[in-house]
């Protein structure tokens, strides 16, 4: 799922977003773009305001949007960007980075946020603790996270009823699973959250500041103690390895500012590895930056000139970037479909970990 | 002809230029986005420089853009932006803006770097003398002027045959009429230029600090002293005001970053006045930016998302701004081209003239 923070994929038109990869070419029967994006409920309660976004229909019209929108919940958000006041059993008080006005999250809130967002998949709203505090602090976190998990799923119950009367609806909405890296938290936590009539189960608490193989052994451990008849979901995760690893540990679902991001940084994912594009060896370079690619940016532009663009601080240099890592990241997700449609993941798997380690190699050399 | 300075028309991919304006729509005769666009001279010389610019094929494959491109000579921006050392006889010697590096261009090393671009285009490189000084200033600049004038011709001519034994071209070239505000210079730069065998004559030295009232006055006296027979084409102006005062004086082509640099500042051009998309009486504005307007950001994203985007310093907001913009101007000069072929501008001109007023009129009373 590519992070539409505010409601905008940054530095993509909405037909841009539908337009991505190699695919809407005709050489393909899927559709182009991805069929999901996330938005993020603490910047956009903030910026425009959930009544605002209500009365102009929802997220999806508001950014001309037909395909499907899941929200986050606030809570990381809340517990990284904002000034916290007081987190109570009841939600947490808090103070918008913004302009320092006060506002409150609870379960109650987070959904009807969510739902006045008109979201397709909303998400429990969770306290997210932060990386390296005690096992026991982690622990009454987790439990908070559990009555917040059936709170927020009785909320969500309650505005569906309520909806349903006037035609209208409720999200669908996933638990999270927390209790940091702790084996038996998780195993509680997973167990808890997959015995409440949650649509999905994410694992949540990942990529807060653990090593790579702390978040990945968290992952492997948790992954099968999800429910396997509803989607799994791992939050704000990763590389191209991370996903194919998190596939293989049975995760459907992936969100990550990554391809985004180091898209605008000149950060560029490709099948013979990273490209960093303010790298002077691209300086006279004519090919496209990824052979193997059919996106937009692989088919009418040069590294030469996504170089220049981006050395020249110009802003279509974020662009052709963004949709350049975003049509990597959604074909990787092709393919592994595909693989896993023809019983061939394992390989395929394998096969893109070795070319990555390939490349990482002559990156040693080259550099 | 929007202003692509490094090679990139700001905020959008080429691919967005092409598909710029309501035609290509199939309900319109002609094909969407610009004919032509302008590259800056001064700009790209320093980035990525004209040797490797001449390697990659010039500035057409460069940025993957099929049809005509113009270059300015690197006048303006040398006496703009560049540190200068010294300006003689012979060319002038400046520092980058960039790096301080030293570097010098005259008629002959102007038209050379233009031409290693491919430009379809090239202006005579000219000296373009401040507002303000006095007419023995303006008089001694001019004559220089019209001397470079000659030596950009000859050096043209020279390099066009040396490429044709190679089946190589050199650009069609444009003589630039100077003066300042003084209409005995003017007329004088006018018959200079008009005597010279330049594929079309364009009136500079405008927009550098004079009044309104002071460009439109030089523009009407200049515009009819020009050649009939070859394209008139006015640099670095305007509003869209201006471009019908232009045209009604005999322009036939335009340059300016106004629609660009006015999209990125969220300053919209539509058919009922400015809009200044910050405004908050636009917050809850589910309509259209310009109900008029069939551009791919009139046709998919309200007012009020517009106002969220730059509101929260998102990339798009640069992106469907710049689209709505340039589309005006396009929409604007197929519509003069229209009017003109049957022969209606006069009342076409006096309909949008009329409109304008009306629109500042009604901003006059809402603020």
């Amino acid at each position: 799922m590519p992070v539409g923070t505010l409601a905008s994929v940054k530095s993509l038109t909405t037909e841009q977003l539908k337009q991505l990869g190699g695919a809407g070419e005709g050489h393909s029967g899927a559709r182009s773009g991805p069929e999901i994006i996330l938005n993020n409920t603490y910047h956009l309660m903030l910026r425009p305001g959930a009544e605002l976004l209500e009365r102009l229909g929802g997220a999806h019209r508001f950014m001309g949007w037909d395909r499907a929108v899941l929200s986050d919940s606030g809570g990381f958000q809340v517990f990284s960007l904002a000034n916290i006041r007081k987190v109570r059993e009841e939600g947490v008080e808090f103070r918008s980075h913004l302009d320092g006005s006060a506002h409150f999250l609870s379960p109650e809130t987070s959904i009807e946020i969510q739902t006045k967002m008109g979201v397709d998949i909303a998400m429990a709203f969770d306290e997210c603790p932060a990386y390296g505090i005690s096992h026991a602090e982690v622990e009454t976190s987790m439990e908070m996270t559990h009555r917040w998990a059936k709170r927020s799923l009785e909320a969500r119950d309650l505005l569906a009823e309520r909806r349903a009367v006037t035609g209208g609806r409720a999200p669908a909405l996933f638990g999270i699973v927390q209790g940091g890296i702790h084996q038996d938290l998780r195993k509680r936590s997973a167990e808890t959250v997959a015995a409440l009539a949650f649509d999905g189960v994410a694992i949540g608490g990942v990529s807060v500041g653990e090593s790579k193989e702390e978040m990945l052994d968290v992952m492997r451990f948790t992954a099968p103690l999800l429910p396997p008849d509803r989607p799994r979901y791992l939050m704000g995760v990763g590389t191209p390895e991370d996903l194919l690893e998190g596939v293989a540990a049975g995760i459907d679902m992936f969100d990550c500012v990554m391809p985004t991001r180091n898209a605008r940084n000149g950060s560029l994912f490709t099948s013979e590895g990273k490209v960093a594009i303010k790298n002077a060896r691209y300086a006279a370079d004519e090919g496209p930056l990824d052979p193997a690619c059919s996106c937009l940016t692989c088919r009418t532009v040069s590294r030469a000139y996504l170089r220049h663009l981006f050395m020249s601080g110009e802003i279509a240099a974020s662009v052709y970037n963004t949709i350049h890592n975003l049509s990597f990241y959604l074909d990787l997700m092709r393919g592994v479909r595909q693989a896993i449609a023809s019983n061939s993941f394992g390989p395929f798997r394998e096969a893109f970990l070795a070319r990555a380690a390939r490349s990482r190699a002559d990156e040693g050399r080259s550099v």
